[in-house]
């Protein structure tokens, strides 16, 4: 807790809004570990936000996010753009090697004062990774950041909450993505508003941005058809083209007026996921507090009653709802 | 609705604990439409089951999970083991085509009268995908299917929490499935009980085994070291080697007493998940009712009431609970 005293909510507020690092760094810990304190100065700073422009990146491990993410803050910080990174890592603890990986290939950038990286892991989150990278979102919004890179890893439904905020989502591929590719067709992973096909240099690059186009070409009616790019990010080759097409894609929501409807449907989207995520930790912490629920769990166990009978009975006694209905 | 009144609580029962194939079809039926009468009879047969052994199998999609199932069934079957398999399909409503294709992998067993096979989808479900396979495996279990594959398609959370109540999960990869490996070395997805690498005449396959094997080696600790196979399920080669790993498997948990305490934890898992997924229902339904709760989510949008604020507003007026604790 040392250190904490040095901020209050006013102070902290006007760091913010001041863009000071301190109290940016200090602001997303708070968030990180679910502080009241982050709460109160989020809600104080909310009607500030709306500038930045979130960009979500997912793809599985080891595409190169983060060699992107850096590409991408050497084209865009050269004209002043402000920029903040939140890299979301919702590994489970023993893998702290990525984490420290992706530190490196962005510390280029550590020491330029108009960018703000930081990982996030999840830890006492009540809303889980969700509510936290929302709420890390807003504090660099009213920072006053332009652009916010919202960064996970997985292109699993979980992933998606994560960065379901984000305004435009690019997914980051690689030759020998040969699953997500497979999950693109199956229709069982979203389309994302762009694609980059990361390491271009290896040979199959190039069939595999075939396979992608071609899967992308079956939809002709979408209004907006994903641009693909080839980059190979640790040359920083074909970046300015990918952020070309990231300009286009925001330009298009604005042009189209589905930016305010998009955003308007995200708000909501996460509202639903950080309330439902409450409800269960809820649930959770009744059933380990209670010993009549624990009791109820037990008889689930010995084949006394059904689990969904468990399931009324929890909710009925945890929300006084009715569970049949619930 | 035609059809449904052939069937009370009292004979569906009856027809399920006979194996009466209409009666099991009937059931599921209605487990996937959320119907009372599928959560009765789940309810009055739930003392009847335990005696099936769940085998949840999980992969990207395009790996041959439909055919590797068809082969482990051809080569169960001659010593008259009954089996129960359902397929769970998360995907969208646009991607019935692999559900098809499935299907007609399949069908070899479709008039074997020990094997039950079913397609499940979600429809009017409160609890998801999740509440459905397990009221499913509940129906196959007390119907005397000794052997219950449960099949989704994808490596997410999502995907694991449908398969989260199986006894043993068996993970199925195939050359070219890079961002699974990469997912399995970065520690994000859960280190499955035994792994087919199918399609293993693809030039590749003898170098993912080498990858997958290695990474599984850094782990030294684990008591249950999982064992990987190569398979060819179109031939049926090395299928036998494969349904040995995971009778195997079975005996381990059986003889170090992990098998209760797995099925234990599994059940109050699915029983958290089932809830918060009703839960996560009754908030959106409140939601879309309610005008004072559209209020809220409009004040969000606004950027008058921020997102935090407004969960605790819809947590304390949906379910009565202190917002800020839940």
């Amino acid at each position: 807790m040392a250190g904490r005293r040095d901020w209050t909510r006013e102070t902290l507020a006007a760091g913010i809004r001041d863009g000071d690092r301190r109290a940016l760094a200090r602001a997303i810990t708070l968030v990180e570990n679910g502080d009241a304190l982050a709460y109160e100065v989020v809600r104080d700073l909310y009607p500030r936000t709306g500038g930045a422009y979130a960009i979500g990146l997912t793809g599985p491990p080891g595409v190169g996010k983060s060699s992107l993410i850096s590409a991408l803050l050497r084209h865009v910080r050269p004209d002043g753009t402000e920029v903040g990174v939140i890299s979301v890592d919702p590994s489970s603890p023993f893998s702290q090697g990525a984490l420290l990986g992706d530190r490196i290939r962005l510390s280029d950038h550590f020491l330029d004062p108009g960018v703000f990286i930081r990982s996030m892991g999840t830890r006492g989150h009540l809303g889980g990774l969700a509510e936290a990278t929302l709420q890390a979102l807003l504090v660099l919004d009213a920072a006053g950041k332009e652009i916010v890179m919202l960064e996970t890893v997985g292109t699993g439904q979980s992933e998606v909450e994560v960065i379901g905020i984000a305004d435009t989502v690019l997914l980051v591929l690689m030759p020998g993505s040969g699953d997500s590719v497979q999950a693109l067709k199956a229709g069982i992973m979203e389309i994302p508003d762009v694609i980059a096909i990361n390491k271009m240099d290896h040979p199959a690059a190039k069939t595999m941005l075939n396979e992608v186009r071609s899967i992308l070409g079956l939809d002709k009616e979408r209004e907006w058809r994903p641009p693909i790019v080839l980059t190979e990010a640790t040359r920083g080759e074909n970046v300015p083209e990918l952020w070309e097409k990231l300009v286009e894609h925001r330009a298009f929501l604005e042009s189209s007026g589905q930016l305010e409807e998009r955003r308007r449907s995200n708000l909501a989207s996460e509202v639903f996921s950080v309330a439902s995520a409450r409800a269960k930790q809820h649930i959770e912490r009744a059933v380990a507090d209670d010993p009549e629920l624990r009791r109820v769990l037990d008889a689930v166990q010995r084949r006394e009653l059904d689990p969904l009978s468990a399931v009324r009975e929890i909710l009925e006694k945890v929300f006084k709802v009715d569970g049949s209905r619930a």
